[in-house]
């Protein structure tokens, strides 16, 4: 099953012409979930060959214009599209009031349901789940309320060993049994433990995206074991007293995170647009983090079991 | 003096990857007039390497998103960086409305006045003057309240011929005096005529904006003798009643507008994402008027006198 993260955009507040502001897609199964809507996220799906049918949930994290502003173009393109499906976006309460009268005008007689959910960053909440994913938020601290998602992939069924199914001549009603927990009772009345019948299901896959924060040492305990982890770096290190002031996190912050997290893989992003070579970002986050990347636009993360 | 437009966007309501919605600059003389203001606007600036601190006037033809959307981004971008000089933007009036409670939430504190200056596609108005260019409205006709745009630079004070200068060893208080139109009495009392002491200014440049427009033959008469004409030709002839339906034109259309007026130079653009090449757009115009270019982002399109 596809678990992958595509960065379509990860510059600050100032884009410049070859760094879009804030937008990711998680692909789980092929089903995409937005990860921010920065201005030119349309154009820059179509770029990745994004399909924009498949997005069905845009989660923002908080409402700085760098972060959404390329909301009401994707939606009024989704309208143009034809699109039926409900459109759902997780963010602050105030974005729908703000919404709501350019929807109206803009788009109006749109032919699908676009629906607000409220997040709150009070906590961490579950916001979104189905068979396969559960959503979560994650509290951060910036100069606004902000929230950061957490992917996390369902624990499937336990898979049958393939040599019991042969020994035990197993029909699919005991196969479907066993993969509840149950044993199996052989006829001449000799218990078989569940335990050795199975192989217990893949370790669940998780993306972790964490834009935009101050540094603070707690929020690794909301990332514990996270395989793959978005953290924002504004700012360098020899800048920190700016990430400060700003709120904003420095390359070393974020891999000290990822550190503390037990993460396996961290992506730094947010670049402000002062910096114009990229790579002092990861030197400096590898001293901490060794299995650090840039999110550079278009690059793809794959998630695999480990 | 520089007179000449930059293309940064020209494709209509669904942008793609490679073209971006409407959007353009007027240079004359070092100052920018933008016009129309698509999302991705402010990239598609640092691209092409327009000063941001020299657009001081944004003209908005009408209240589509796919003309506009990008708006609220520059003008986030130009309080990040520090911008003190007003801004006007040109627009029917529901943008205002529609702006300010976006801009008290996502831009408060901005370093600099948005002044919005309302259009009305009643009739033919004067919106902007000063000492080198005038900009009038043009009523177009669309599915709602639509404006184009003619800049049309001022007649400059008519040159003295270089060889008076000297010939009659011409002082500053009576060059000042010729340029303002007097004669030159001499000290035998003979009297210059001033038509044979000067050159008369040149003729004055125009460009005129077009989008978005069903055709109507009465369009040509506000455009007469213009130079440079951009009209829209969001469809090909072969989808003419798509454009009647949409209220837009074809690129044939377009071209009879240029004919009819007397243009010396016809630009087409705010083509339907439906034709991946455009090479027909220019064929069908050419057929009706020769001197026609596509607007293809990041063209230039220098106005020379005539």
């Amino acid at each position: 099953m596809t678990f992958s993260v595509t960065i379509l955009g990860s510059n600050s507040a100032l884009p410049t012409s070859e760094r879009h502001p804030t937008a990711q897609v998680l692909n789980v199964s092929e089903r995409f979930f937005l990860i921010d809507c920065g201005e030119g996220t349309q154009m820059q799906l179509r770029k990745y060959h994004i399909k924009f049918a498949k997005i069905n949930h845009i989660f923002i994290s908080h409402l700085h214009g760098d972060h959404l502003f390329g909301l009401i173009g994707l939606i009024s393109t989704f309208g143009l599209l034809g699109r039926k499906t409900p459109l759902n976006v997780y963010a602050h309460p105030d974005l729908e009031n703000l919404m709501l009268p350019h929807l109206s005008y803009f788009c109006a007689d749109l032919p699908f349901e676009v629906r607000f959910i409220h997040t709150s960053n009070k906590e961490r909440q579950i916001v979104f789940e189905d068979q396969k994913v559960i959503v979560e938020t994650i509290p951060l601290k910036h100069r606004i309320s902000t929230v950061g998602y957490i992917f996390t992939e369902k624990t499937g069924m336990p898979n049958i060993r393939k040599e019991c199914i042969l020994k035990y001549n197993l029909s699919i009603a005991e196969i479907a049994s066993i993969k509840k927990g149950s044993d199996l009772k052989l006829s001449d009345g000799i218990i078989i433990p569940n335990s050795e019948l199975i192989k217990p299901p893949k370790r669940p896959r998780s993306y972790a995206f964490c834009s935009d924060t101050k540094y603070f040492k707690s929020l690794a305990n909301e990332l514990k074991d996270v395989q793959l982890l978005y953290h924002e770096s504004t700012f360098l290190d020899s800048d920190k007293e700016l990430a400060k002031k700003t709120t904003h996190s420095t390359s070393k912050q974020a891999a000290l995170i990822a550190k503390d997290a037990g993460a396996q893989r961290l992506i730094i992003g947010h670049f402000s647009s002062r910096y114009n070579n990229l790579s002092a970002f990861i030197d400096e986050a590898r001293e901490i983090f060794e299995n650090t990347d840039l999110a550079i636009e278009g690059a793809v993360f794959n998630i695999d079991h480990s």
